[in-house]
């Protein structure tokens, strides 16, 4: 190859999985969980500033494959990410997620990242993020209903954000179950793995939903959600795709992250167009209240928004900054002419 | 690092700058642009059976940077790409661009590349396909208003598709002009710098206008246009972005890629919202004429639609199979359990 270097700019830092991997472990997890968390948190307050679309989804049988952008008017961000329940089956994620931030003012990208860690890491972040303002003061025990791939994740940012001290595990495969209080020995977390969805939710203060399968679901029934409880309801994020039993919403606070997703993604698909919630941004900022009282049941209808993964983003390409956690990607052609692309084209034979 | 290698499933192909042109320069320029032409006709053909959406436009004052997905159902592809007209005075593409096609079944990437090249490429396949059915029968001189980046790959692809064998250039500004005689010097196409547009089009019986400026602009007025001259407007592409004086539409006949985007951003935004068009694709299909007299005008209003990414991107993936114009990147994260995304973190450290 007679090609001449490529200049800087054509150069984009790409964080691999193996660098994310790195990089979890020299921050360390549980930091890495708490930073996120308050990065997301400082990004919520900013709401109004970034422009805000519901993602662009393409359904298909199998699954759904989304494009999340959104921009503060400084800098962009989109992420690539499927969704296929019936992956798992085969041997493959359920999600798997790559991202990209670029400037605003010229168009070139400047991260492009790996981003299946990222997401579950943003995930449970801003289930922690929303857990600090609406669940009850004191918490120390959290159910997890499904121990996929997220529950590890929920089970540490709840630790590290709202300081959960015990973890009850049900899945409907105890192998799941079996697998997440395995990787969960040595965290400090009391992990009770349980039989049951009833017998998991027993004496937890915070039930986190986060179930794979695309269709309606009950993983929680109206009876077993009693006053005071606060709902963290990951799994139901896509249009057929519910956790929980329409009543458990009609007796609690409803916060949802951008309410135009929401409605059409979340576990507020089955109710009426109208039914109330509060954008969890407001609670942020005070402009409306979070948890009033003890008895209150507090829901976090999640279905993962752009803004968490521009967040996620920035944070990554600060935290990366004179690392090796990243290698220079080829990716935008830059001839020393910008418009003699094709004398660069031709300078390369 | 003690990490385990990445599974295979982990791997995407992705095409380097660098090994894009390595691929330009094996295949040949001109093949390739005739290649592409067909692989893009063919899509045309079967136009109906693509998930179909206006691009995802993120709009602030410098440019813009627009997502453009598309699917056929079995494969999904998606362009990430800016427009930047003030970024050339920096020293900057005014558009760069990455792609990426994924498995609709999975939503497992297959390829990720560089699209800064292959933009400009399918560009000019797209240009040379719509001449191929809406150019006056044996036209051999065409004029190319607006020099920068896309002149060249213009003037190549009607060489090697429609036969074209003279190119007229006008630019305002003559370095312009200057770096793209120098480029096709040696093309075979006879090659006339002209100091003005209308000096540009004497003879012509295609006019390719390819001009940056993100403002409404009058590279054409109506009285240089005369009968049977094919209008091939590129550079009208977005809201507040045209070339064309509105009288010329208004004798010409319109034919469009994707009828809801072009209203927003092609030359037609300047008419009625039910300004008749045709639609490219039914041309290629047979089911509307394209060229029907030897003085009909015929207006090529180009904004660029992701199927033709989509084409590009599906040749590019054929085109390296078998070759090492790509490197393998480790973006997928892929544990052995895909619940187990947590447990290949931990074994990671």
């Amino acid at each position: 190859m007679s090609a001449p270097l490529p200049s800087e700019k054509a150069m984009v830092p790409f964080v691999s999985v193996e660098n994310m991997m790195r990089l979890v472990h020299h921050v360390g997890i549980e930091t890495m969980l708490f930073e996120l968390t308050d990065v997301i948190e400082n990004d919520f307050r900013r709401w109004e500033t970034f422009d805000k679309t519901p993602r662009v989804a393409s359904h298909s049988h199998d699954g759904v494959i989304e494009l999340m952008p959104t921009s503060d008017g400084t800098t962009y961000s989109f992420k690539y990410v499927n969704g296929h329940p019936k992956n798992m089956a085969e041997g493959l994620q359920t999600v798997t997620a790559l991202g990209l931030l670029a400037h605003v003012s010229t168009g070139y990208p400047v991260l492009l990242t790996e981003m299946t860690l990222l997401t579950a890491l943003r995930t449970a972040a801003t289930s922690a993020m929303a857990a600090r303002h609406l669940a009850p003061h004191g918490a120390r025990t959290m159910a997890i209903i499904g121990n996929g791939a997220q529950a590890e994740f929920q089970a540490l940012a709840m630790k590290a954000v709202c300081g959960i001290k015990n973890v009850r595990l049900f899945d409907i495969d105890p192998r799941a179950t079996a697998k997440a209080s395995r990787n969960l020995e040595g965290s400090g977390l009391a992990i009770t793995a349980c039989k049951t969805a009833e017998a998991a939710i027993e004496g937890a203060e915070i039930v986190t939903t986060c179930t794979a399968d695309k269709q309606y679901n009950t993983i929680l029934t109206d009876n077993m959600i009693g006053a005071g409880i606060h709902i963290n309801a990951i799994g139901g994020d896509c249009p057929g795709k519910t956790e929980l039993h329409k009543d458990i919403l009609l007796r609690s606070d409803t916060f949802v992250e951008y309410p135009p997703q929401t409605r059409i993604e979340g576990e507020i698909q089955q109710m009426d167009a109208d039914f109330p919630v509060t954008e969890l941004w407001k609670v942020v900022t005070g402009e409306e209240p979070g948890r009033k009282d003890h008895r209150q049941i507090t829901l976090f209808d999640s279905v993962g928004f752009a803004i968490e993964d521009f967040s996620a983003l920035c944070y990554v390409r600060n935290r990366i900054a004179g690392t090796d956690f990243f290698q220079d990607l080829d990716i935008v052609a830059d001839p020393d002419d910008p418009r003699d692309l094709f004398g660069m084209l031709q300078r390369a034979r």
